[in-house]
């Protein structure tokens, strides 16, 4: 590293304007130190015009002036786009030469995300999936919880994650990649992944739906079950038709720890680890996961480190979410294929600077409307 | 009821002296102003002898001694033996003309729940099957907060109990009528039932078990999917290899309510009721559930009312049971036929008295042990 890569800030344009990047990711750029947003990409000129005098970018584009944005303008894009987009906006940065972290799901299919993988290695690009809580603390605790033994061998994991969400919202239209697994179900999917530190091996799911018009393309709920190897289970509930609750729990031999709420961005997560019928509790603030973010893809650029969560994390989950599908559809379990086993986050490069400060979030649209 | 009625004892004979008579069932005689425990059965002097002095209780008898016991000393016997042998003491105990409380689950079959029912029936005795969380308050206010509407349209219910069994207790013995859903998923099953008030129609399960000892003859644990009427999902998962848990959650369109712990008789329960993001908490002291059992159902004799819980209610949960077993072993989800839909249990009778105290409990075992 030259002392000139040293004070470089990464260049990032924020593709898609939608909810997660108004409520999240725009404001997190005051907190990312080696960050710095210099665009903005939406088919809304107010969007654009009012984003772009809130945070001082002066350069904004319309999807159709895309490639403009990446042409040297830019060191990387974050993707906020709807689910079916993720594919073609990574292969046409990764093919400008330009890095990309892709909210998650990463894609629609396997297919789409090994394009985006592929794409991003023959173009020499980093590429990052933007799973928010591997740069959240008290996630990352757990995964250290676990690994201490302190509740003795981890052996199953229960989790609900629900909320609801409007007719109008781009999460329940089929066509732009919508889903409950896809959008809610895939925190717990990841979730079990990174306290189990593992791969499952066979997926069951049931799916059921009020007949309301917004459950017409898209299920209401899900209830799933994942068997892990050495005999583990992951049972999970997430639902786009129901009150917001956003807990987990995984149970060991010896005690258990619950999250609740377990997977929030804008509000303290708390842990309940009980040990021999005695229960901690501990309160961790909210921290400014999406700061997190954006600084540890920049650093991966300026220290050319390969990221995690990588696109194969990302890959793992929607192998997970179309085997569920599949589950559903055929009213079986499906066996999964060996995974390729990810390096699975660590708490150490969380615990090892004190956690960023989140910003005073503006409630710029409701999460459960229109994005 | 005439003048005597009213001041007539229920005569009970408690018939198995394993855990749960002794730290709950003879106890809670104490408790009960309308029952008088005149006979114990058991096929261990020593256990009739200490039991009989604790308990004053004169008339001890053998399982070979079981038909003179209810010759005409007892109005009632109180069922707690291993679950293989409920159908026969229940049947013997009809055919002398005495009332049955047989403890939950009813019995190992659905043929030998039948054979019970008929069995009381002919003989004109009351049949109840002791489900005692039927007359825990915290319980039968969760299914008011439910049937109130105050959390919307209830949409998926979530639970987890779990403890440790040793490789001793009768509860891993597949012979004995043990097994995991039997004993623990039991609770979860009958808490979706009465907190939907309905029946399910499908059920699916996925079973898994460390290779120990203990777990040879029947699984370590059941990850669950119930299918109800009107699109609701119920999931849970129960273990005899994990650390002890007892919660569940039942989350509808406006709100949701846990209950942690919800499934006890030896502590407190609590309500975690969220209506808009604010959670109300409610702890309800600890009642004798045991002795509300026993006072009711003396009540059932000298009024001559049926018991709920009744021997259907034990036979649903049994059917739903072989049912999910029958998922386990083709790996398949299972319809269920119709089930006879029950009169599921209502606050009101617990409402309107005070709750009963508990009792100093005597750990006389380990609930984890040989009982």
């Amino acid at each position: 590293m030259t002392a000139s890569d040293e004070k470089r800030k990464i260049r990032y344009a924020v593709v898609g304007l939608g909810w997660i990047s108004q409520v999240a990711v725009l404001p997190a750029f005051a907190n990312a130190e080696n960050a710095e947003l210099v665009a903005l990409v939406s088919d809304d000129p107010t969007k654009r015009e009012d984003l772009g005098k809130k945070y001082q970018v002066q350069k904004t584009y319309s999807y159709a002036e895309y490639d403009r944005c990446l042409d040297g303008e830019v060191d990387a894009v974050y993707i906020g786009l709807p689910n079916h987009l993720h594919r073609e906006y990574t292969v046409r940065a990764a093919q400008a030469g330009v890095h990309v972290l892709c909210e998650k799901p990463m894609a629609v299919t396997e297919q789409d995300c090994e394009a985006m993988i592929v794409a991003c290695q023959d173009n020499n690009v980093k590429l990052m999936i933007a799973y928010r809580l591997h740069f959240e603390p008290a996630n990352m605790q757990a995964v250290e919880i676990v690994k201490s033994g302190e509740i003795g061998e981890p052996r199953f994991f229960s989790s609900v994650f629900t909320q609801q969400v409007e007719a109008a919202n781009v999460r329940v239209k089929k066509a732009l990649g919508g889903g409950v697994l896809d959008d809610m179900g895939i925190y717990c999917i990841n979730a079990a992944r990174y306290l189990f530190q593992d791969e499952p091996v066979e997926v069951f799911a049931i799916s059921a739906s009020k007949p309301e018009s917004r459950f017409q393309e898209v299920a209401e709920m899900h209830s799933v079950i994942l068997r892990f190897p050495e005999d583990r289970l992951a049972t999970f509930t997430c639902s786009f038709g129901a009150a917001p609750v956003a807990n987990y729990q995984i149970v060991g031999t010896k005690g258990d720890l619950r999250l609740d709420p377990g997977y929030d961005f804008q509000g303290a997560l708390t842990h309940y680890l009980t040990i021999d019928g005695k229960t901690q509790e501990r309160t961790f603030l909210p921290t400014d996961q999406f700061a997190a973010e954006l600084i540890y893809f920049a650093d991966c650029i300026l220290q050319n480190k390969d990221p995690e969560p990588s696109g194969i994390e990302g890959l793992n989950d929607i192998r997970i979410i179309r085997a569920l599908d599949r589950a559903v559809e055929t009213g079986s379990p499906v066996k999964l294929g060996k995974l390729e086993k990810q390096q699975h986050p660590s708490a150490a490069q969380i615990i090892e600077r004190p956690p960023i400060q989140q910003p005073e979030l503006i409630h710029a649209a409701d999460p459960s409307g229109k994005s």
